[in-house]
């Protein structure tokens, strides 16, 4: 791994992953050598990121072929690697795309089947590092006008979960902009939402903010809207796991609280994407499905206990329930601006097909 | 303890406590024998909540004057015992309020010292129990009418942090139209906030709620926008450390953004509040000092381990600083009313000297 990277081929052409369920205590890398590998890695959320999960699923494909060429198994043993695949996680559109995109290549295929879905998944894998760092190339003006507002004083940005380069390849989605801002020497801070259930803020972005040097403080889930009603936040920037054709936004649990405190605080709330998230089908987010994950990721908390081993903590009575959705959907009313890699528009049919005419 | 109290007093007229800080893992109790017991109870978030850091540090006084006359000390011991227990938590209105009281009976007595301590005490205790169930008596009709509009179907009640009688010595204040409604049989079902970082949520109104057999549900602070915008939440209710004069609401980090929701989707947003949290001196909450607690509650999460003992665990990479605000102020215009004892009023000057002229 020469550069810092979520997923990377090997010389014996497998694929290895960043175990993200057990940062930022420990670095460790997973190797996928089937598809039940990368159906597991996803289904698990060793990997996790509509990005991410898409070029895993991709690669999932690949490995498929592979076996099945290996072993000399029939067609249906793809068939059921595909709907394995599709049914490994229910919100992330990326992963249907990348699954469509492999099948497509397949069908299409006149030579070497294993040679192609080799090939597709790497360019999926390319196309996604060139996507994010064009979303970075038109979201970082958003950032030097406020530094040049504040006459270079710290620009504060708030996020929620992780739409870093840990859910995508490298770059990222919303820190993009922000690394391109700390590389063009730009003062930067992050307020960085723990995110809970599941702590993608304190586990992975603060994990990447760290590594890349970005200043940044963790906070509760609870604090946003206090820090905003009192000027210590100058924009916020969030990712999105699918947005509808009228440019609403289903994000990670909460995503839409911070958007309300934003729009009550009048301070910008940007939503970076990248269009393999667009979901044109739908007409509002209220029509995407969402999640219900195991309760046992609210009852229960992860993290490096004092023998230096990861362990979890019950956090409530034995006896009590609790309720675990993934995802919230903001409304377009609340969304400033869509950066996607074409470009920004607004969070509208009109801005959105402004930007992406093939949908028209 | 023949009722579930978070304070009593024994046979041998000493007191006894629930110690808050092991809930809801373990219920144990602890004997209060010295004010310096009542004071390291109050210290050490052995118990906690206004009126009952109130109650506690009153009967610290009369744990202090029956030390006094059984070993015969002189005057200047009741002293380092009032300023001891007035240190214990430097911002706690209550504590102030209970102290005062005291001097002011003991000053008065013109007989028993030891009797006008224990008297005292116990008339705070009663009091607060009064208090509180005069909160329920007033919200109990805001239930009453959504169950009404429902045909009798499920009341569904967001509420965040503990305002439930372990703050309290019995009833509680959000509690207290709660546990009327279940007495009265109407169907009331709880979604409980988590309320990061210190859990109060699922540590202690989850505990209490299943002590009283109330249908409840853990969530995570990000959940309840979502929740709202299903139709999943009837009514929000919260507890309060302080409400100002023109009736801004500071409370525990994160309510504002339950406030923002609720006002979003129409859902109204009630207050409860014993009148000893009303700061009429203050204008409005921005003058509030919002108290700044240390990080490690942040970083960490405390609750059961596997093995059955307490313990914590880290939850960002070992550098990662944090921010902890303890609590953030809604705006009064986001609160639809304000419960108290004597009543019902809106979130505003107008309102609250309507109830309390006295404050005119």
């Amino acid at each position: 791994m020469s550069k810092f990277r979520t997923i990377w081929t090997t010389e014996d052409r497998y694929v290895e992953v960043i175990d993200q369920k057990i940062l930022p205590h420990e670095l460790i890398t997973r190797k996928l050598l089937t598809y039940k590998d990368a159906e597991t890695a996803i289904k698990d959320m060793t990997v996790r990121g509509a990005p991410l999960i898409g070029a895993t699923a991709a690669y999932g494909i690949y490995l498929a072929v592979r076996e099945l060429v290996e072993k000399q198994l029939d067609g249906s043993f793809l068939d059921a690697a595909f709907s394995d695949l599709r049914a490994s996680r229910p919100t992330a559109v990326n992963l249907f795309w990348a699954l469509d995109k492999m099948r497509d290549a397949l069908d299409n295929s006149e030579g070497d089947f294993l040679q192609t879905a080799w090939d597709t998944a790497n360019q999926i894998v390319e196309d996604d590092v060139e996507t994010c760092r064009m979303i970075g190339v038109h979201g970082l003006p958003f950032i030097e006008e406020i530094s040049k507002r504040k006459k270079g004083d710290v620009v504060n940005i708030l996020t929620h979960c992780n739409a870093g380069m840990l859910g995508c390849i490298e770059w990222g989605t919303i820190t993009s902009p922000i690394y391109q801002a700390i590389e063009k020497g730009i003062k930067v801070h992050v307020w960085v939402d723990e995110t809970r259930p599941r702590n993608q803020g304190s586990n992975l972005t603060c994990y990447e903010l760290t590594r890349h040097n970005v200043p940044h403080t963790l906070i509760v889930d609870n604090a946003g809207g206090h820090l905003m009603q009192h000027g210590f936040v100058d924009m916020v920037i969030v990712g999105t796991d699918r947005t509808t054709r009228n440019g609403d936004v289903a994000n990670k649990i909460g995503t839409y609280l911070k958007a309300l405190a934003a729009n009550d605080n009048n301070i910008p709330f940007y939503v970076a994407l990248p269009s393999t998230t667009l979901d044109m089908t739908i007409e509002n987010g209220f029509d995407i499905p969402i999640e219900e994950r195991n309760q046992d990721e609210v009852r229960y908390m992860i993290g490096k206990q004092a023998n230096g081993e990861i362990g979890s903590v019950l956090i409530c009575p034995e006896t009590t329930q609790a309720s675990n959705y993934g995802f919230d959907v903001t409304p377009a009313r609340l969304v400033t601006k869509i950066i996607t890699e074409r470009g920004v528009c607004n969070a509208s049919e009109e801005g959105l097909l402004e930007l992406f005419p093939e949908y028209k």
